[in-house]
């Protein structure tokens, strides 16, 4: 998607040469007319596999989740990181490993709002390492509905994540993928 | 807004006869359509004080915060309870109490987005003892930017936020303001 690649060469900042910060737009200020239009890309790259539902993790994929079920007309639901006061009844729950912070962390869905017949599309800003998607798709699992796809707004197409869900039969589509960066910049797929 | 009431009506559940669950539509799933028309609402009593950036805190604020963004056209600000990797450069910070978890917790903005002359709405999904909200103003009086007011989905109109903040001066427009609650309902006001 051209509109993303000029998106990130427009306002992306590289930190240490690994981290592409993007948040002036995308996962601290958000753009929302920019995220409306990834939203709606989404919408037409997944149309045909007819979702009933979306699936994010908090908190920096929740606008763009929420914009491409905005635009698709279908309920969004986020897992969450840590278990709230508000959280009853029985839970999904699947450990992830945070590369980016080093850590394990447990990602929760109350399991009244997945259900079998369900077709789940997974969306989250970046995939990288792919752990993110793996626990989301643990959880789709776990509730015995389908998972239809992944949409990521940026791929790290040098890391490993992408080729081994697309390994395991997963359609996932990035919107934009970026193949190298260093602190000068980053090269697109 | 009657919107709002009904789908409280329709939908909430009540747990220990204090904690009102909304989790089906507004901080876990996300009735996307529902989350758009409260955007909607949020853009039309907010529209003469011509805000220039919504702040909102992650996680449950992000959705409505960006549906009323998406509506005004104006980009969102979501402050992080946690400092992430790619949060770098100057930051404002505020501690918050949350009476929900019996916690301190500290909110931050990074403060390149957030600068003296920018007329800043806040939205959240709740207000109830008001240090969330207040802890934002704070991030915003640190950034000499001016908040033009606070949008909150429901209030508990029983605690003492909301009558601090008007105390105080902001404008406070909630979609729903709850009186009382137990275990068998609510009341609105």
């Amino acid at each position: 998607m051209k509109l993303m690649e000029e998106k990130i060469w427009q306002e992306c900042k590289i930190l240490s040469g690994s981290v592409l910060k993007v948040s002036s737009f995308l996962n601290h200020q958000l753009d929302t007319q920019f995220i409306m239009e990834l939203g709606k890309e989404f919408a037409r790259l997944f149309a045909k596999e007819a979702p009933t539902k979306i699936l994010t993790i908090e908190s920096s994929g929740i606008a763009i989740a929420f914009a491409a079920g905005a635009a698709m007309k279908i309920p969004v639901l986020f897992a969450k990181k840590h278990k709230t006061s508000n959280v009853s009844g029985e839970t999904y729950h699947s450990v992830v490993h945070s590369y980016t912070h080093d850590c394990d962390y447990t990602v929760i869905v109350e399991s009244e709002y997945l259900r079998p017949g369900d077709r789940v599309l997974l969306i989250d800003d970046f995939l990288a390492n792919g752990n993110a998607l793996e626990g989301l798709l643990d959880i789709v699992s776990q509730a015995g509905a389908v998972a239809v796809g992944a949409g990521v707004a940026i791929e790290k197409g040098f890391q490993e994540g992408g080729k081994r869900l697309r390994a395991s039969g997963l359609r996932v589509e990035p919107l934009a993928v970026i193949n190298y960066m260093d602190d000068y910049g980053v090269v697109f797929d």
